[in-house]
């Protein structure tokens, strides 16, 4: 067997400790696959005395992360401190400047300044390794950048938040309210104290905006995903999609359109006999479709520490036997230039959820809005009779351009019997 | 960019020619994952004049398809002749003695004589790569050996044959029996004409045995897989199964235990909640269990030229990238020498069905010989009453050893009351 590979690990938290555990536990298997063993040399993190389950005797400690750069006996440098800049970037900056490879987990850095750093690493001829970075242990950005390499992709789509879909999934299953679920998963550490990264779909959307750029070999674009997340999605929205044959997901969607790429997450409705539909709790899934290999869908879990440590040391093994990939799918020069396509020009499905004062003419009211804008309803449902009293009224149209369902939904928010603001979740054919 | 990478392919069946359709068609998109382009050079097959919808003008044709092996332009040879001997072995064989790398979607050869095959590849330093050999276009190989890599695989299970789980969907969701179903298969192309191969589980049992090396790094051992195929099912058991909360499903399950590697095919009763028991028609599925990253399931199309075409060029793009990987993961002298544990030692759940006679006494002599076993019931159900005549008995057992089983079928079906052979299917928690 050849020397060791050596690395460095900044960041000590679940994830960094997961991975020293992982290395230590499964050294064996680790050293089979990579031809040779992967020894932790040195570590960085804020408190070196904070008990976290691992060995650090003998190791390299440093307090200032970014100096894991130029520690002389590293090989490769993994970076577990998150944050979209601060020492994360600084540190892998650093690395790759000083010819070092970087594996990351850290979606924020890359969706954010991905495209620099990618540049960085390709111009000094780098490996830049972040397969911990989507959808946690599913093997996610090699399936789709190097598995599915030969075809053209349709689209991608995925459940890429383990929070939000597990609180979408109590919601269903025990008809509660938001807030409620949120703060259970709070106390049960599903969901974080200040949550909105997750819940307003910024994580998934740093997520989506990585898998875009492989499934399309185009460099990461963050800004241009419209992003909603699920704090509007209410118990009802919940039951009646039921009903209609639906299941609310908060999904992260890429497609080739005739406008170029479109890149969005928001909360969907997709056909309960969707396979992605069934993906419940903290479980995520990535679903890509190629032009030759048809649908393919990938399910596992997306968080925690083994999970992570398991993505985490397939790159570090990947880096150990020389295989690696340019950062997305393929170099520099042959990069896809394709526009964004604004989410204004999306087209398709919707479902409107309206509280109406229960008297004639208000269908009426609200159908002439849609025709006005030229949307073709598929279905119309009022639920139950109160005269004079509010009712949900449910609305599901063909397909339809989201410019026109947006003006549509203003005239109609606007409308005297229209009591609250309306209830719109997008219909995805998964 | 380099120079094209140069592919001579041996086979232009539907798989041979999607192949050249594909790599045809998206040339840009190939060409940007590989770094250079991927060009057919030379092909070889039985009849040149046959229309297979490609163009063959300037390519050199060969009439010998071990020819290939040493036609002086080529940089890959493809192998998609099929069959673990005669021509689709030698032309492996004489490419890895010359030096060329090879691709491969023969599950057969591999099963077969893999293990030789791989030395030969590992002593000659030659890229030898069969993504396409299991599961179609799911990168299930990619994902076990590279994405996994990390994780001690306890468990890998897969839905590895589209025809059975075709035919197994339709009797279910028709209520129709498995000859019926059978015939109207061939009828659709979806079973060949002599349908042995895949119904009697060899097909499934030839890509489980490459699976099981890959999860638990061993050379393959095809003779030591268990292999039952699902002319028994019956639509009686099917519609049992589903009251009892199950499915039935022709997987391949191969399992770390206590005395070693245990590899099988069989039908067996998935319960309905598990997302594998969902996999309908002819998709396919792996399912893998590591002890870091939890089950990961990976879905998709098992077989046709486009999901097979899929997986055949993501290989020559990893050897154009030079991404190369140990055979069976790891280096020959890394590889496990875990024991193969035999079928008799299995311990599992069951599920028995009897036809018996309807009067007092019988469950009471079949119980006793589970006793006499020392196997333990779970539940007992007897369908209807008619006093005298045939009636279902339905028995579901805690876990036991099959050998056990066994000794108590022989005994149970040499009852006089008992009319027909029992049928017996596994029960699978996964």
């Amino acid at each position: 067997m050849s020397k060791p590979l050596s690395v460095a690990v900044a960041g000590l938290g679940t994830v960094g400790a997961g991975v020293l555990k992982l290395l230590a536990g499964n050294a064996d298997i680790v050293a089979a696959r990579a031809g040779r063993p992967v020894v932790v040399g040195a570590v960085s993190a804020r408190d070196r005395r904070r008990n976290r389950g691992v060995k650090l005797d003998g190791l390299r400690w440093y307090d200032d992360p970014v100096a894991l750069a130029t520690d002389p006996g590293t090989d490769v440098v993994v970076e577990l401190i998150g944050g979209s800049d601060g020492p994360a970037r600084a540190l892998v900056e650093a690395a790759l400047a000083a010819g070092k490879p970087v594996v990351t987990a850290n979606k924020a850095l890359l969706a954010v300044h991905g495209a620099a750093i990618a540049e960085l690493a390709e111009a000094r001829g780098v490996p830049l390794a972040f397969e911990a970075a989507v959808a946690g242990g599913i093997p996610a950005i090699k399936g789709l950048r190097e598995g599915l390499a030969a075809n053209r992709i349709q689209r991608v789509a995925g459940i890429l938040n383990g929070t939000c879909n597990y609180i979408l999934t109590v919601m269903r299953e025990a008809q509660r309210e938001f807030a409620e679920v949120l703060a259970e998963a709070q106390k049960l550490g599903y969901a974080e104290a200040d949550p909105s990264f997750d819940i307003d779909g910024i994580d998934a959307a740093h997520k989506l905006a990585i898998l875009a750029a492989l499934a399309f070999g185009r460099p990461v674009d963050f800004a241009a995903v419209h992003v909603e997340g699920i704090r509007a999605i209410t118990a009802l929205d919940i039951l009646l999609a039921g009903e209609l044959g639906y299941r609310i997901k908060l999904l992260g969607i890429a497609a080739r359109t005739e406008g170029g790429i479109s890149t969005r997450v928001h909360p969907c409705m997709v056909p309960v006999a969707a396979p992605i539909a069934r993906v419940d709790g903290v479980f995520n899934a990535v679903v890509a479709e190629g032009d030759h290999v048809g649908r393919v869908m990938l399910e596992g879990r997306g968080a925690g520490a083994g999970p992570t440590a398991s993505a985490v040391v397939a790159d570090l093994i990947d880096i150990a036997q020389d295989r690696v990939t340019p950062v997305w799918g393929a170099a520099g020069g042959a990069l896809s230039t394709a526009p964004s396509e604004p989410m204004e020009r999306h087209v398709g499905a919707y479902y409107l959820r309206l509280m109406v004062v229960d008297r004639p003419g208000v269908i009426a009211d609200v159908t002439g809005i849609l025709r006005d804008q030229a949307i073709s309803l598929e279905s119309m449902l009022q639920r139950g009779r109160a005269p004079g009293e509010a009712v949900p009224v449910v609305l599901t149209t063909h397909d339809c351009e989201e410019a026109a369902m947006r003006a549509a939904i203003t005239r109609i928010a606007a409308l005297d019997v229209v009591l609250e603001p309306p209830a719109m979740i997008r219909i995805e054919p998964l």
